[in-house]
């Protein structure tokens, strides 16, 4: 018995998901109410989101191939699973900062000439549903939704022009700060602030770039620079921007950052917030124990935590 | 026949080294000519440098049996290898500035109220005799040598008198830095021009804290704020200074790090320079193709390499 209809390569988007079932770590394709167990179905695949990446297209075709077959045996219940950060070990966590007009005027920063980059260590990822730990060592923890970009191939001074097909695909980040570690340290480095443990929630799923998958290149489009984005504290919608208004698009931020580094697959960039985060709000509006955090970005999901 | 006079463990210190034989990459206890192939030696030994720190004192010790016992069908000619670096995959590449207080001075910056964190990226990483890559990018690349701390264990709000507790070893590093890129851009972030690929030399070797050898704990001492450090260019000594000067030392970086992120096995600490680098000098001296960099440390050893 075939069964292709929860899949259609020329108007969904393949969306994978790193999670735990059974005290195993594997992957999986994620629909609403299951995931499809990729370990299961691809019996050679990587159990690793950033292996998996690496090998990109050839991968995501067999994946395909699953999802338009008979595959009711590889469900599993989203009810069982817990899922995980998509990707937990990148090599780098690279941040974009003031990248958008409103955000940079309402922080009183001016428009930046370049990109600003920074960064966060790498403990500081966790997953959808992970709490967002408020450490003791500080009062002013913050919210920012961003786009985050995850890398697939490895990149090394290339062009605005090819900078999208060395992206493997897209997720949804809440780049979280303490403003006091970040603003009023000496020497101004804002990593710290950035990078306590779990600072760095992404998810649910890395929504693969339409880009690298050979059957949906030519029917369905995932354009990074257009993607309303919102963060909603307790219901509330705090911030609601669209990437359009990037100062810098993905592809300049990708190139810019290859002229000095060299991407690997795993990488992950987050693009920056829009205007509407917490120390610029009179008063100011911090994040506390029991706060219910959503990032949504459209067509890549929602990301949900809770504060502890 | 018992060959014991190559170490003896009440004076002599365990370097560790990560270098590459046959095409394969392996594990290595160096001495003047030669090392000890480890993986020969021990055969259940990891050939991952993080991995054998994370096991510790356990692993030492069967490395230091080795050592003490008929071991010459283990020896490999310095000739015969490529030393690689140390550890070549660390989660987090952490720094520390301005941490002297010649050198914040000869900068024109305040002495630092707390410790000045930032990172580079991974990539920045090379080994003893690798190149250090002049990028297109910058005409401003400058040396810096620091003592590079290597954590063992995980630590967390750990304090500074159990800190050194927590430090596998050791080694020498050149923070090299691309002035214009570390100074002049907006927002004034370090990161990028810290972190262009070839950025932290280190090595040659890991030496192994005294601490966590058994046998070593209360012969043989390595205080890490009271050591030596050099950067000769081209023949001229250009930096000179002593640990002992550090504005925060190794056991207060630790304790003030461990506060904001979980360490890990394998996470390396420049603890930051002495004065006499190139930017501050009338006129400038910043690195240029064919120049000759050594950084060396009192009881740790030389790391050179050449630009180009």
């Amino acid at each position: 018995m075939i069964n292709n209809n929860i899949f259609n390569k020329s108007k969904d988007l393949l969306k994978l998901v790193t999670f735990e079932y059974q005290n195993s770590k594997r992957i999986g394709a994620l629909f609403d109410k299951f995931v499809i167990d990729l370990q299961q179905a691809c019996k050679s695949m990587p159990s690793d989101m950033k292996s998996l990446l690496s090998l990109g297209t050839t991968e995501y075709n067999k994946i395909i191939n699953v999802l338009e077959s008979d595959n009711e045996k590889y469900r599993i219940s989203l009810d069982s699973i817990k899922i995980k950060a998509p990707i937990e070990n990148p090599d780098k966590v690279i941040c974009i900062g003031l990248n958008f007009r409103d955000h940079a005027k309402e922080g009183n920063f001016q428009i930046p000439s370049e990109p600003v980059v920074f960064s966060k260590f790498v403990n500081s990822i966790c997953g959808h549903n992970d709490f967002i730990v408020k450490p003791k060592e500080t009062d002013q923890v913050d919210y920012e939704v961003e786009l985050v970009i995850v890398i697939g191939k490895e990149a090394k001074n290339v062009s605005k022009e090819e900078a999208l097909s060395y992206v493997a695909g897209y997720t949804v980040g809440n780049d979280i700060s303490a403003r006091d570690w970040q603003l009023h340290k000496p020497a101004g480095q804002w990593l710290l602030g950035k990078s306590f443990d779990t600072f760095a929630p992404i998810g649910p799923s890395i929504t693969i770039n339409p880009l690298q998958i050979d059957s949906q290149r030519d029917i369905v489009s995932l354009d990074p620079n257009h993607l309303n984005l919102k963060c909603i504290l307790n219901g509330e919608t705090l911030q609601n921007g669209n990437t359009k208004e990037f100062v810098f698009n993905s592809q300049e931020l990708i190139s810019y950052i290859s002229r000095v580094i060299t991407l690997k697959p795993g990488d992950i960039i987050f693009t920056g917030t829009p205007a509407g985060v917490g120390f610029t709000r009179n008063p100011p509006l911090y994040l506390k124990p029991g706060d219910h955090v959503v990032c949504e970005i459209e067509n890549l999901g929602k990301l949900e935590n809770y504060v502890k």
